[in-house]
């Protein structure tokens, strides 16, 4: 591929293709914060991946490891086989994330991708309890396989799947009724009566954040009453931590603020580290019971996930990085302030937590138009929300306060121009 | 990690690790088709990732191209952005597989999974003909999610979906009946009779070889009149080509000596050459009906797979590696002949063809203890069917007379210590 | 059968009998409010058949109709054939039931029990929308078959269906969540929400009072929101009227005082006027889309309740039945009212409207307790609710003064003696 | 209704009324085997109400009863309440047709309709059992509510559902694919089959003779396989008798002449004796394990069919009825042995058995036009099959030789001017 030419995507691919609709260019060098088309033109990445690239791109001793791995011939693929790697990976694991927090899950490698790590979660608690109802939430999104979409609440993706989807009830998320007694009064009592309709549960689904919903962050005594209502009943307690976990909310888990441990949780995304496709279903001993190889999956043993995602956890030895995130979050949580005031037009509402907060405005086609001009002005970042109402700041986590800088400072150029040019009249 | 410690796994890992019981030991190297453990034992690897590792471990030519692509910082992790090496799979996919073989699919990243394959392709089916049904087939194998596991055949892993499975319907596969006109005139009579009580499907899904249901291979001519039947009436013919694709059975997909083109196919695997995680939707044109975005995942973009897996694509520039396959599919074969002559005692038939070919043995226990005791002398290799009563040799396509001929007779010895130890007496 | 003896039911009646435990005696005779057992004791009916006996036992003017019809040989069954006595029954119920309250709905006649008209509606709704998501309510029941199951609330009930009940949402009934403008905010919020998850219904199904769900009675301004709500987005509005219908709550249809027009109506039980098993389903025109035969069954045409129910339409000539029916609810309020008051032991409150009014007792056990008296003493009267809470007053709506009198002062004396023996104890 | 005039169910019925669109004249009076229309118009009754009427219309004994115990203020309608005349029915029904044939089946009303007692059943055995699958049979039939539609073959009665139907596996009928041996191997195969794709199912259920399907009479042999299958496996044998039932064959329960005993029994249809809706769901004693009220239904007490029923019952006192029936079949085959011989135009072959035989027609069109000549000379008779491919002969059982041979003069005028007229050519 000699130019940067869209030409070949256009007659290649399926018209299912979606990001390079938004970012229409030919990517090809990236490092840290930064890409490089094959014009050798820079973007700043507030996209992260969606989430899977949270230390940033090629992370240099993430890098070294694996060219070393490689090198030396090291397996690369061993499916649920114990390899060296994998044993190192899972010890790691259990010595800096879990025994520090107080947790003892067991493993299980789900094939390498959130929807499939859903799957897995929902599978057990199903087999586990005996139940087949599974609650979800409005706006939750949780990957887009049959079982995964039969929780997610988008219609758009719910609709691709050309059959009724099934075996779920959607209860209201955090501040759906801008009552929270109300919205878990209104759950506990579905649950607990018997001439609801609703079936007991086998287990309740959630994000602590919701990343493709529009960036609702549930309140901590929202996630503690939910884990209550759980405990108290036997249902168990799923959190879906593929986008809201490995630090992007300023913890490894997006739940730690909130004391509360979860029954089930699902990795994906960052766990790698590197951008590698790796995905973790976290189980509570008690429910640890598939079968051997009852769930299983072709690419569950991915080797150079395990060498750049074990690299990665160097980073939660201490709380350093977690400092730096919650420092950072505080000032983009000023910085998105201060662009609601200065620019009303938006009628923005600020949402998220973290290092994924953003602006749902009120105003139809906005927070696109922001998107794009970002992108012509060189930052890379996407909206989200069922109606993309929401723009949403996505930086890696390990951005340095001058780069960070640098992308607020073109987002606020975006949102200029695009409030110019959609000249929006306020109500 | 300093010694072989399975303990590690049984500490940390889900009890629904699998492989790690039939291989009990800690691998570390892995080269073409050798692997290493840490106590430095060699294995011949006649199992090659369940089909991911066709070319053998860490192949050269793909290992320097990864490199050098790792160490450019390369884009690691793009989503379904345009990148450079995308581009560039895309075009060599077309150049090298599609166009020689008059073939036109547009093609989808449907996130790095067979299953996640299976399951856009499902889903596209159903969206494009507006109806739900699909038929699938005895001992079909499609993964482990949801949508792909209601067409999949086996009775333990469709139990651990915790969940009636539905909208498919399961027709008899080539030979179940013993009467190819009997059963392919059933499947017709069921699908034009206005009373049979099986809707229209959306599609058929199939597997030319069944690999985890047996090594069940269709005749060219079942498949020649499948294909019939669906044109007939407007169904699309999906054909699931993650396990006998990419060289399998001799040729690069599995379909192409029956002469028929598929509406779909699913490839995953060894697509990616060197083990990384990657699948392709392969669509016709007149089927690429998703709108932007309606499937999509997270780890569509895994350029470290697009680099090896064009590197791979040089094996198919001509039709050595073919004819390399078919010869020594002939000196399994007779191999296998021959094994079942010399030892009646397995009540083994033949089964498979290609790089996937087995002995179905009629005595209960028999097959695992084969597999067994070619691990004790040095050699992978896996099990099939629905009674786990297939030992199957699935060595990497690439693999030399010599190290075959090893293999083999690791394997006959291993055949002989099973029958004595069994001692079965055949009936 | 000599005499009262109910062994021979629990010799070879099915387990699953329910009503003749409560009421354990072999009925013999009845004429109006008055049921007699074989040994010749007397009840007062307050509990009409569930609703099937409005008008009482064996009305004399029907049973003359009924009795002439029969001797002159009238076609007893005619499955959907035309019948002199159908196309008069069809006839009268325009001219005196539809006509004068402006509804022009066409009569289908769908197999003669509730449970059959709802699967009617439901499937036609279904059919005509395009949509297979049906909205129930919380504490709703709409029949035993599968379809109506899964848009029923109760627990106990549902769990008899032996597989995961599906194609439905549950919404909170009025009251639910003790504030109207919070539940239909809610509902409407979760309708327009392309990111709710859940689908826009074919239809809402509800009961204006919940008879066996508790004699819940919506609002009338609930229901008129709730009639809005659906026509805003093109959603029939279906009310099962078999409990609540021809009467009971003092108009003919149950949601008159409300002045909403259905798009389909469910009629059975008192339709057939003597207890004669008949179902109609109303459509309005514009969703009269069923092919001739796509809903059927063997006893659409029992011509024997088409003579019943066409002499029961007499009451409804003029508006004398509904005043007196309107004015007896007012004395039946009065004295459930005065029973509160005068045992605050039952921890009661009142429910329902017209001639299904009861008390739901906040002390466990206590309104079985109030039947089973009730019914030693000569007046047969149900419970309702999911946990059988509630005592329900369900007489003949052309109960006199003085038997309604009689009625309820056999009632307080079940009370006392409940009350008594109980001796609950109120926090 | 003073005339002959099909407008008013034109301008009031709902358009899916049917069989008057078949048979579209007013009819009024009916006796035996004659039916009369309001012209005075006399037709010979071959049709029998689709089987609710064995007995004919107005059986003399049946009114004298039914008038006496009207007259007598009998209690109409009982729900599940122990009636003296409900008690009465159980013990003669136990005494005159369970107990001489060895059967011990508890008594379940389930609602008074076929479809009710069908879904009664399909519960029961999913609760039983612990399975949510069934098995049916293709060309079967067993009524338009969710649950039996789901086991019913006919397309377009199935596509009236608006939504997927499941929990159900469809396999062959007797003679679907002309050999015995291999249907039957098929079922067991996909059966004991691990990896067939198919669930164990917790009943079969099935007509011995398909009604509505077709005619289609399953071979004792064939009847007997299917019991032993149903037996090795713990699999329930629902035996739907609603239409082939009460004597339509030749003996009281169709599968008398099998020797086998279903584990559970659906009737319906003319168990009432004179067309009043009733149903029984016959339960063997191991499986009567619904508690007390899970499946229900408001008129399950229906006293009048109780007396009719009984009544009805003494036909069966001797074998009388049956051999007559026997002996008229015989005469029946004949003749139609012989139409098929003079009207090979027909392109016609035997179908059924007993009192529900008829011919299938290669010809499109041809039986319904037969169906509509009879009409015009006046004889109703109705066609059956998912093309409306069969005529079908339903003569009440208690017909005399003289009016069955004119029924039969008139078929075959009908036969000969459908030929005539459609002047087919035979290939």
């Amino acid at each position: 591929m000699k130019q940067n030419d869209l030409g070949i995507f256009e007659k290649h691919e399926s018209e299912v293709r979606s990001y390079v609709r938004g970012f229409p260019t030919v990517f090809h060098e990236a490092k840290g914060c930064r890409i490089w088309d094959m014009d050798g033109k820079e973007y700043i990445d507030f996209f992260s991946g969606a989430g899977a690239l949270n230390y940033g791109h090629n992370d240099e001793n993430m890098k070294q490891k694996l060219v070393e791995y490689i090198q030396e011939d090291g397996i690369t693929h061993s499916l649920d086989m114990a390899s060296k790697t994998k044993g190192e990976f899972l010890e790691k694991f259990h010595d800096v994330i879990l025994e520090p927090r107080n947790l003892n899950y067991k493993v299980m490698f789900p094939g390498p991708t959130g929807t499939n790590s859903v799957e897995s979660a929902l599978k057990l608690a199903r087999k586990v309890t005996g139940r087949t109802n599974v609650v979800s939430f409005t706006h939750g999104f949780h990957g887009m396989t049959i079982g995964a979409l039969s929780v997610t609440g988008n219609a758009f993706k719910r609709g691709g799947a050309g059959i009724p989807l099934s075996h779920s009830y959607t209860m209201p998320f955090d501040d759906y009724m801008k009552d929270m007694e109300q919205e878990t009064d209104f759950i506990e009592r579905i649950l607990d009566d018997n001439g609801s309709g609703v079936e007991m549960p086998a287990a309740f689904i959630l994000e602590t954040v919701q990343g493709e919903g529009g960036l609702n962050a549930a309140r901590m005594e929202w996630l503690q009453k939910i884990e209550k209502i759980c405990r108290d009943r036997g249902i168990l307690l799923i959190v879906d931590d593929v986008q809201a976990g490995v630090g992007r909310t300023g913890t490894f888990f997006s739940f730690e603020p909130a004391g509360i441990k979860p029954d089930i949780v699902c990795l994906s995304k960052s766990i790698g580290g590197y951008g590698l496709p790796l995905a973790l279903t976290l189980i509570h001993p008690d429910y640890d019971k598939f079968e051997p190889g009852e769930h299983n999956g072709t690419f569950r043993g991915n080797n150079m996930a395990f060498v750049t995602g074990m690299e990665a956890l160097n980073y939660w030895k201490d709380d350093s990085l977690s400092r730096s995130i919650q420092d950072k979050s505080e000032r983009i949580h000023a910085f998105l302030q201060d662009m609601m005031e200065k620019y009303p037009q938006l009628d923005g509402s600020h949402r998220g937590r973290g290092f994924m907060q953003g602006i749902a405005c009120g105003v139809e086609g906005i927070a696109e138009a922001v998107a794009e001009k970002c992108f012509e002005h060189g930052v890379i970042m996407e909206t989200a929300g069922a109606d993309d109402e929401v723009f949403k700041l996505f930086p890696p986590i390990t951005i340095n306060d001058k780069d960070l800088d640098k992308g607020l400072s073109i987002l606020q150029t975006a949102i200029e121009k695009a409030v110019d040019e959609k000249n929006p009249v306020t109500t």
